[in-house]
């Protein structure tokens, strides 16, 4: 017996864990198997091997941790870095505050440089500090890729540009998961050294997975990082993946199988038109909020996700309402406002394996919910901005057959 | 490997089958079962006393039978009447034509009595008849409640008053497959004789039972009955009631327990809840064809169905170009206009287990693709009408917590 | 909620429905899908096209229709014969006697041969039939290739023999229900003109289709049968087989996709592997029988069937106690007696997806009831020569990797 | 596509992961969900509530780690020690082995109690120390409930008496992970203030929760311990526990409906018939070793593990090609023997929702594959040790009818 209930499918627009395929969840649908047989470490490898194509890195070393976002930041961290050591970490939103939180109480000495939440990662005071580190103290530049609570969007490339213009050695360590699989994320062309997400972000499948994946440069730096740690060691795997059998100990089966599922779909619909995908839901999201007359929490351009936008609602609103209305009303879930823009934002996920006419039953959703909490939205101007935009840029499905 | 892909949810707006719920998909999604051991009859017992209920009827006797809705029509006919009886039918759309083609194939003597397509049954005719046969030659009024192909949904209140207006013996035989679960039907106070229905459509389940239900005076009709039938012949499915083990032969497994979650499903919502969210999604619909400016099939509003619209497109364009565009282009499924109105109109299912959001959805994929064939439709004016009717209309959603 | 519970999986040896593969229970755990779309038409060609090769013939042409094998046997009938017409029947156990039942009641005139049951169909009889009948008053042959409520298997290619050694033109149709995909079946080497199955029994999937292959010869008699029919009309497949769309009525989704993957097993293991398990299987099992020093109720070897074994048990013994016993304690379905054999058999169907240690298990379990009801079974006996038997004669497992 | 294939079912008898229910399948069986709905935290309250009763605690503090049993272990060390702290454990075998290696390399200063591989935890030793022990240097006793790799049971009663003996304030650190659920395990009673285990084990669940339960005394350890710890830290779920939503990060929604899935089965079987069935299972398998002639890799009999058994092999095999035979020929999983007793043992798991004839199945295949290497088994001979006192034992399964 489920504990939530309204005829009809659920319309689930958090930013994760997001919708699965079908033909995930059936190559989730089986029993248990012995992990130790031929079967799974063979599958395991095209796994290894196809999972940094997401990445976009043909020189890293990925890692299937079974954890959550949580645990694969951990494990970014603790297997690359020794307590002490100075980071430079960008506070934007709930998630990078998260972060940072793991990397004080990790015991690193961490460079917090705060921006107002809605706006990027201030990359003019990363270029100062790293022009006067001539010493090189920072160890590890520390940022989300797409920050969850917000909506904001960072330039990783702008980062790695100023890195190497200070011939800075710092590891640069890269939060995706409300990214990888979704925005256009390069591994190997912007220097990242670790670069982690979970499996229920855009990967679509459900929770479990902490995918990890470092660089040559962050294996160097895990012989001699001094973090203590054994479930996230990086060096246990690496000893089952010379045996051949890659697992220190049990992955869930299921997950694996998905994982399979999950990556044959990717590469069938193509990563780069997966983007492209997601490029036109968070293009369409947005016309949609301006048809609205309501503001984006994202400040600039530069910034806005393509994979979840924070609306903020007028004064007199309060954002929670919305999404529980949502859920009691329209058998919808949308993502609240977190700490500072808690009750000020609601969150549209518009990630993972989705399409323009879900969102559109989305946004019409949004626009009847507006009316209810006594906002003067026009009904259909979300939808018909978007499907204006929509109709001209949606492509042919390529056909099987 | 599907054949078919895209990604995101396959939007299903076909008169059925129709979406299946993710507990009557779990439901389901098991091995097979000793059909002889004591848990199936155990649980068809329950199923068949639930099933009456969904027909509102007390009286009838329930037959789960292994086959289509074709197969159901062929079970009524066979049952009660007799090589060369006289049937009045109706014939307003290809499924009531298909219906009289099988009693004509069945050696029944047909009276037809044809309306335009999109027009009702034509009761004054049926009157007629009932009045000049008064040597009861007349054995059968056979009616579609609901006619899927042009959404015309006929008046059997009025039949029965007919019927009973002029003492006439004849039996009424219906066929609610688009009707049975999604409109207002019942079967004991119209004095409907059999009623019948599919699986795949408004219970929302896979194809496979034809559900039927016989008053007593169908049961005593099948005792003289001299039609030629084995498979249907509900004479073994009542020997196997006495015996309480209830099949004549192997029923599915796995249709029984989906059968058993879609009712508790129902139950839960509560029928008239359902028949009054399909009133909505139908209500919904034609307010959007009429914002596009576009005709609904339906020529009156007495005839409207509440679980499949029919829309008339203008003479310039191919209705089956939207239905396959919808497909290749928007990952959704409308159904085809159907003989007589191939090319003319095209089908918005929304029956079975649907929420409003998903159909707006549809909607606003309508008007894209409206758009896409060259009618000059105002993209988010359907969807606003849509909304600004459900926006006052949607109930709140129980809570199981 | 389920109606039967124990710990660990039901061991469910009935002869039908057998345990379905996982990979067809993925394959089937799905959505519904509109059937008029150009996949599902695409994956019924393969269907058609691979469902053949299962019957071992190149010249017929398939129906899978949505029915029970009580309904493929229908079609078989009605496609091809007469109301009046001549039938050479064969009564060797409760199913033969249910078709020769509806044979009758469709109005042929039906020769009933009758064996003692646990004894083959006497073709000695039928060749002094179609040596007497010089006039051709025989129109079919109509004989169950295995008789599942006894265990019996029949000479198919004797049929054919007399057939042909008498120049004979009768129709000869086969119930292959519990030998098709499991026994040795040639339906062009044997002239088979009409042979049918159901999805829930060798083919391991849910029930649901009937699966019916007509040759070009019955396919010329059905133009000029007068058998009513209209659901199980095969005139209305090859309809829309020459439109390409395949389904005259809506098939169920699901199944399609299982029989699907259920063929993709079965050409994977290889049709003759699959058939040589099914002989080890039934090899086995009657060794375990003999070992426990009970009686096959086949009487001769030539007739064992490799699918099903009905075991005699002692006078002092109520078969069906063994099989409720089997349910109630050891979470076993094994098959009742049936009609004549009621309370002197029970039944081990061995046929379907299983392998050699399922099998076992369901033999250990029927030594431990013979020992709850009283018989003096040396426990491990039949199990001991059932593996003798196994261990010298089970194949490798073919890798994928 | 799977990587391995076999027809029938596989039959897995790894000591873990374990076969799943089918109930527990279907019930995880579903898309993701907002676990921010209302909905996720009321279902969450009842797992917390129910997974006491595995624990027989009614005092400890659940946590449901999305981790591994290797999480776990972190978890209940790191929430309750200091770098440093003195702990004393029991080296018996490769998991107990693992453990160890945990705790050193978190910088505890470990007391190894080494025994022999077939033996169980020294507790004369641990006498030793705690008599020796007046300044309470040591923190804490870390010992497995039972050994998986050797199928050894430590008996937990005889540390708790020993520590309340010598009044030593010590935390009791307990890993069930083969055993809860499955042996006769008193959290209260027995004064263990961590135990944990993994849903992938006697729950009969996939991998992917660590369940690590605390006592109050654990609790309060864990405000003064200083390891380092971010994603395993018991508080940050406390915090959440507070505030009534529970998770300080994304739980897997489908572990979450498969564990409520799985406490209902057990609480159906009950808890107790539960253990009584895996004391049944264990001993039968002892029964049949010993019939094979035989040896358990546990030396005594106080040992004998009713999860799994490890089989000594005769010096001329190598178990490893037992396992591989298992697995190429029978589609069967074993145990390998790890480490100290690779080549020299194969284990058979016996925990989870098994039931005896599956068990039964596994025993006559050990039997063949024994033969296949060349040891001189009489083929059913296991077997009928184990049904002789199976068919004695075996209760009547109780019926929902």
């Amino acid at each position: 017996m489920d504990y939530v209930y309204g005829p009809g499918k659920n319309h689930l627009f958090v930013p994760g864990p997001v919708n699965i395929p079908e033909p995930v969840l059936r190559a989730m649908n089986r029993n248990n198997e012995d992990y130790r047989s031929p079967a799974i470490p063979a599958m395991t490898k095209t796994l290894l091997e196809d999972v940094k194509k997401i990445f976009k890195t043909t020189s890293g070393t990925p890692f299937l941790i079974p954890t959550t976002g949580t645990g694969a930041w951990e494990s970014a961290l603790t297997n690359t870095l020794s307590p002490g050591d100075r980071t430079v970490s960008f506070l934007i939103g709930q998630f990078s505050l998260l972060w940072i939180d793991q990397q004080q109480r990790l015991n690193f000495n961490v460079d917090v440089v705060e921006s107002e939440w809605g706006q990027g990662a201030n990359l003019d005071i990363l270029a100062e500090k790293l022009a006067a580190d001539h010493s090189h103290t920072i160890k590890a530049i520390c940022i989300v890729h797409n920050e969850t609570a917000t909506g904001v969007t960072n330039n990783l490339a702008t980062v790695r540009k100023l890195l190497d213009h200070y011939r800075h050695p710092a590891l640069l360590l890269v939060d995706g998961v409300s990214s990888i699989c979704a925005l256009d994320f390069r591994m190997d062309e912007w220097g990242v050294d670790v670069a982690l997400t979970g499996s229920q972000k855009a990967l679509s499948l459900p929770t479990g997975l902490g995918i990890v994946c470092a660089s040559p440069k962050a294996l160097e730096a895990s012989k001699r990082a001094k973090s203590v740690r054994v479930f996230f060691d990086w060096n246990d795997y690496l000893k089952f993946y010379k045996l051949g059998t890659f697992w220190p100990y049990t992955p869930s089966i299921q997950l694996l199988y998905g994982l399979r599922a999950a990556l044959d779909l990717i590469f069938e619909e193509g990563l780069d038109n997966v983007i492209a995908r997601h490029t036109r839901m968070g293009k369409a999201t947005r016309l949609a909020v301006e048809a609205w007359g309501l503001k984006n929490c994202t400040q600039k351009e530069e910034w806005y996700s393509d994979t979840v936008t924070a609306v903020l609602v007028p004064p007199y609103i309060d954002s929670a309402e919305i999404v529980k209305r949502a859920w009691k009303r329209y058998n919808m879930s949308l993502g609240l406002g977190l700490n500072k823009v808690a009750g000020k934002v609601f969150r549209i996920g518009h990630l993972g394996n989705l399409n323009e006419l879900q969102l559109l039953g989305c946004l019409a959703g949004v626009e009847m919910i507006l009316k209810d909490v006594g906002y003067p939205v026009e009904l259909g101007s979300g939808v018909a901005a978007a499907c204006a935009y929509l109709q001209n840029n949606i492509p042919m499905i390529p056909s099987r057959i």
